[in-house]
C-alpha cells in the first residue's frame, strides 16, 4: 500500500455546491493521509456513458494503489448497488450502473458496499457520495480489502460498447466523445505510430478473431468518411489543418480525432455522439 | 492541534483569475503542512446568504480543527471588520457581514483581525482574501491563539433566520437554497428517519417553546403546499417521483427538498428563494 | 530545495475533460511529494498573454521553489520549443510561445525539454502537458537542474509589452486584463501607497530614462480620461463609486482598475483589451 495514496474523483455534482468540498472533507476525516485529485466533476447529469469513457482515458496516468471514486448515480436511492472492484493496479468505488464498463474486464469481482462500519453513521437517501462512496474510498486507500465492504456481486451492469468493425480495406466505427476545444474522440483505435508514415493498429475493443493482433496502416492515404458524404484527411497534429476545415489524427488516448485548428470540429462537422464514422486506407 | 489541519474554502471568487490559487500559495508559503480542501468558489457575487447556508451544510462533514476561510466580501476595504470566531470544534475567518449567522451561536465571541504582525507585508484596498484572511487562516491553523488577532468584536453581524413556524397539524417555512440539479431546499427540519413511516422532526432553528424538542410524523400523508396552490407528495427518493412532477423528500441536510426526477424542479415549479410552503401532516 | 515543492499550474484544458486530473495523476506518481495548486485552467484558448498577465500576478505569492507549469499551447505539436526557465527563486515550464514574457527579464537563460528521460514513454503530437511538461515539471521539483532537460535555447519569444508612456503631468497606458467581477486592469502602475492622499509611481515595464525611478503623485485631483472623453476619479475603495458609475482605483497588483460598486465596469465602460487610457494628475 503507497504511502500517501490517490483517490481520483469522477461526479456530475458541478462546483457551485458544497457537495464536492464535503466528500472531500470526509475523506480528509477518515484517511488524512490520502491525496485527492479532481479528474472532473462537470459531467452532464447522469451521463454514465461520459464518465466511463473519462474514467479509461485518465485510468493509466495515475499511480498504482489509486482509489477511483466515481459518482454519477442516477439511481440514488434506489435498488441499485453501491459497490467496489479491483485489478491488480486499482481500486474502483461507485454504483452498478455502467460507469466501470471501460475499465472492468468480464472476470472482474465486485463487491456491494453494505457493511455499515464502513459508512457514515446516519445514511441519507439523496448523497450516497457523502455517506457510502467517499467513506468507502477513504477505508478502500488505507487498507480495508474489498472483500471486507460486503457480498460479492454477480455480473456488474455494462453498457453497451461502442462500434468497432474491422475489414481489411476499413475500420467503421463511432463518435463517442466530445472535448472542451471540440474535438471529437471516435472508437477508431488505438493507433500507435511505428515509422514515419505509419501506425500499428491495436484494436481497444472486443473484434473479430481474425484482427484480433491488429496489423500495420499507412496513413498517407488514410481518411474518415463522415455520415454526410465529408471526407477527411489524416494529419500529424493540429497545425497541418487547413483553417475552417477538419482533420483526424491519433489523439492522446491513441484513438482517432476529428479535429480543427483553434476551432471546434463539433461545430463545424455538426456530428453528434454515436454518429458512423468509416476509416478507409 | 491536528498534525496537518484542513482550511476549507468558501468564496465567490470564481475559477477564471488566479484569486484562489494566490490565496492558496499565501497558505502554502505560511503554512506548508495545512490540507486544502475547496468548498465552493461559484458563490454568486455578494451572496452573502447562499454562502452562509453553505458554510452550514459542508461543516459538520470536516475534520474537528477544520479552519474554515470564508471569503463573500462585498464591503471589501470598508469599516466592515475582519474577523476570527471560534467554537469547540472548529475556526472561522471571514467579514463580519452575516456569513457566520447559520453556525455562530449567539454566545460566540470574535475578534477582529487587526495585529499586523498576521497579514502580509503590503495590504491593497480590494484584495482582503490575499492580504489578511488567507495569511490568518494559516497561523490559525498552525495555533495562533484566536485573541492573538485583535481586540474582542461585540456582537457579530446576523442575517436574518428564515421562517419556521410551527403548528400542531403543519409546518411553515420557505424555500433557502437551489442545487446544481434544481433541488429546492427548504427551511423545513430537520427531519431525522425514525421508522418505516415516520420521521423525527427537530427544529433546526429557534422556535416557540412548545415544540422546541420536536414531534414524531407520519410521512403517508405529509404533503408540501406550494404558494401557487400545487401539492407535492412526500417521497423517500428520486425515482419515486413521477416524470415530469416533482415531489418533496429529506435531503441530505435534512431539511425538506422540492425535487424531481433528472429534471431541475426549481424549473418545474417556477418558485423564487424566499416563496412560503407549508407541510401538512 | 524545499520538502514539499509546490507546483503551480496554469492552462486553458477547462474542466470538463480530464485533462487536468490526468497531468495531476502524472505528477502524482513521479514527484508524490509535491503539493499542486491550481492557478486557472479557464484562460480562454490559445490566449497567451492573458495567460502571461495571470502568471505574472499570481507569481510573487507562491512559495520559494514554486515550479509554474504553465500549458496555454495553440502551436502544440509543431516545431514551437517546450522550454524550462528559471530566476532565483521560482522555475517556469510551458511551451515557447510568449507565455513567460511578463515574468523572464531579459538575461534569462531557458533551456528546451528534449531529454527523452524527463518525458512519458509514449508521447503524442496533441497532449504535451501530459507527456512532457507534467513529466518535466515534477522532475525539476526533485531536483532535476534545469540543465539537464536539454540544450539551451537562445532568446524565448516575447509578446509585445503594453504600452506606459510617462508624462510630467500623465500616464498613458492601456487596458489589459478583465477579471471575473468586470473589473478592468491597465498597464498603469504600479503603485503604492506612501501617504494619505499620495502614492509612489513605481513603472512596472522599462520607460524613458528620465523616469525609470518614478515619482510621487496626490491622487486628489487625479483623473482618468477614457477613450469615449469619459473622465473617471481616483477612490480608494469599491464603495466609494456611485451607484452606476465606474472610478478607479490601486488594484491587488499595484496597477490601477476601473471598477464598479457590484456591477461589471467592463459592461458600464464598454471598453475592449488594448484600449488606451489616460491618467491625469
Amino acid at each position: 500500500m503507497p504511502t500517501n495514496p490517490v483517490i481520483a474523483l469522477l461526479t456530475d455534482f458541478g462546483l457551485e455546491d458544497p457537495f464536492v468540498g464535503i466528500m472531500r472533507g470526509v475523506i480528509a476525516k477518515l484517511a488524512p493521509q490520502t491525496r485527492i485529485i479532481d479528474i472532473t466533476h462537470a459531467i452532464p447529469q447522469g451521463d454514465i456513458q461520459r464518465a466511463a469513457v473519462q474514467l479509461w482515458m485518465a485510468r493509466p496516468y495515475f499511480p498504482s494503489g489509486t482509489v477511483f471514486l466515481t459518482v454519477v448515480d442516477p439511481g440514488v436511492g434506489t435498488a441499485r448497488k453501491a459497490i467496489i472492484t479491483r485489478d491488480d493496479k486499482y481500486t474502483y468505488i461507485g454504483p452498478d450502473n455502467g460507469i466501470f464498463s471501460y475499465i472492468a474486464d468480464e472476470s472482474s469481482t465486485a463487491w456491494e458496499l453494505s457493511n455499515p462500519k464502513y459508512q457514515l453513521a446516519q445514511s441519507s437517501a439523496t448523497f450516497h457520495g457523502r455517506d457510502i462512496f467517499a467513506p468507502a474510498a477513504a477505508h478502500a486507500a488505507i487498507g480495508v480489502p474489498a472483500a471486507d465492504f460486503g457480498l460479492p456481486v454477480g455480473d456488474i451492469i455494462r453498457l453497451q460498447k461502442p462500434n468497432l468493425q474491422i475489414h481489411s480495406d476499413r475500420i467503421i466505427g463511432e463518435t463517442i466523445y466530445v472535448d472542451h476545444f471540440g474535438n471529437l474522440l471516435t472508437s477508431l483505435g488505438k493507433f500507435i505510430k511505428s515509422s514515419e508514415q505509419g501506425y500499428k493498429f491495436e484494436p481497444w475493443l472486443a473484434v473479430n478473431d481474425e484482427f484480433t493482433n491488429g496489423f500495420e496502416i499507412q496513413t498517407a492515404r488514410a481518411t474518415l468518411l463522415l455520415p454526410d458524404g465529408v471526407i477527411l484527411n489524416w494529419v500529424e497534429t493540429f497545425a497541418e489543418i487547413p483553417d475552417g476545415d477538419c482533420g483526424i489524427l491519433v489523439g492522446s488516448t491513441g484513438l482517432i480525432e476529428i479535429a480543427a485548428l483553434n476551432q471546434s470540429a463539433h461545430e463545424l462537422t455538426n456530428l453528434s455522439l454515436g454518429d458512423p464514422v468509416t476509416l478507409f486506407f
